[in-house]
């Protein structure tokens, strides 16, 4: 975000927080921030956009942490891939010291870190910006005009809402591709040509598997009430599915595959927000 | 197949058999033949190379329609997802008119058909290589020199070792893709924010959801007895995740994750066939 900021002149000066000195160094290198420093609450209090892009499960720990610095007049964001836990703390927390509106650009890649930080990556991407009863609309109005202007495309959304439609569009492909791995590992067994044999389905249909762990617990553990569900229902089609292939029924397989691939084509038509 | 061996010097000369003249005349301007027609029969008599590319459930009977066509110094092959019913039939039907050996080049695309045919394709892909004991390996010599001609690695496989694996690694990711588009379309209900928050992880990872269907529940069919188990270990990966999740279990959903990501890379890392 610091970097697409600054290269497109939306911020005047980007102050980059974070915990190691070689992140900061990484982030001045690439031009992700001008200045840097270890202080969150000293960054937080010489801002206008305080935006926390942490793990989800520390973005109420750093709310807490910057709450008696911000200034009156900041808005404060984040742009974790949950909504509804961190809004509610952020109500609790920043309500009568500055705005808050939660956001979540849904752009991203399995190669994490500053390192990795790319100008172009919210371009044509989905940015879901959701207030709450305490957010004013012009904080609203704020965060939205910010995310169009790194290219990004604004949805508003209630917080729950958010996190029941990613459970299933994000968080449910993450957590199947994590399990179609340990199966293709359990049946394969060591055996010396299953690598060979992995071909661009695998990769593709695992590719969001390689990103790491830790991110993906914490978003897995705080929306785990949507996430569920979205389980069961994974879990009733592939149920399904293997009933016909155990009866040989090639209509019952036919119709699965090609409603797949037409609900597909139907879930990937994008039409503005 | 026919492009690529043309654009490589590899034939002489190249009949394409399709039904449609449709798809002939695009195989002729797309430069996949030198010759076409609608005779199959015809054209496997005038052969040195015999490759039937329909899908899994055709291909016996197109080798019993060219069985007593066939030159007997021909060399008589195929490139289905499957093998071990395919070289029964073909041991059935061919021995002592022709050798035969099967193939499946694991290269493709959900784009299908001659007018998405790249000369490249095969490049760099794997191309399993079954004999059975009915094959010469005067025979599988000949096969494997065509397949690396056209930049593939060959990988000698026996069929049913080879129908075991790639249910794992490729009819497996495509039925559970196919089965999360499915899911991931039940739990957002017809939501008109869905198509917005579906961003690349979930585009990715039911890409080969996109193929066709009548291609792919052929393959399903014939292969159901390794799919099977593969779908097996899928729904146990999701069942024992859903009960971590469902715990709250963050060191087994961490464990989970953690080792789906170092296994797939572990996967994907190729070494010579």
């Amino acid at each position: 975000v610091g970097l697409a900021a600054r290269k497109r002149g939306r911020a005047r000066r980007v102050i980059g927080v974070a915990r190691t000195e070689h992140t900061l160094s990484v982030a001045r290198e690439r031009g992700c921030a001008d200045d840097t420093t270890h202080d969150m609450a000293e960054a937080a209090g010489e801002a206008d956009l305080v935006l926390v892009a942490t793990p989800v499960g520390s973005v109420p720990a750093a709310l807490e942490r910057i709450a008696e610095h911000v200034r009156p007049s900041a808005l404060v964001t984040d742009v974790a891939s949950t909504k509804a836990s961190i809004c509610e703390a952020a109500d609790r927390l920043l309500t009568g010291r500055a705005d808050f509106v939660g956001g979540h650009p849904m752009a991203g890649d399995d190669q994490v870190g500053v390192a990795n930080a790319r100008e172009h990556l919210f371009e044509g991407c989905i940015w879901a910006v959701t207030p709450t009863a305490a957010s004013s609309s012009e904080a609203v109005e704020r965060l939205s005009e910010f995310a169009g202007c790194l290219g990004a495309r604004v949805l508003e959304l209630d917080p729950s809402a958010h996190d029941r439609l990613v459970a299933a569009t994000s968080h449910l492909p993450h957590v199947v591709a994590a399990a179609l791995v340990n199966a293709v590992w359990n049946v394969t067994d060591g055996h010396p040509s299953a690598s060979a044999l992995t071909a661009s389905g695998f990769r593709d249909t695992t590719r969001v598997a390689g990103a790491p762990a830790d991110l993906w617990d914490d978003i897995v553990l705080d929306n785990a009430q949507a996430i569920l569900p979205a389980l069961d229902a994974a879990l009733a089609q592939l149920s399904a599915l293997r009933g016909a292939v155990a009866a040989r029924d090639e209509s019952a397989i036919h119709a699965f595959l090609d409603q797949a691939r037409e609900r597909r084509s139907r879930l990937l038509t994008k039409e503005s927000p």
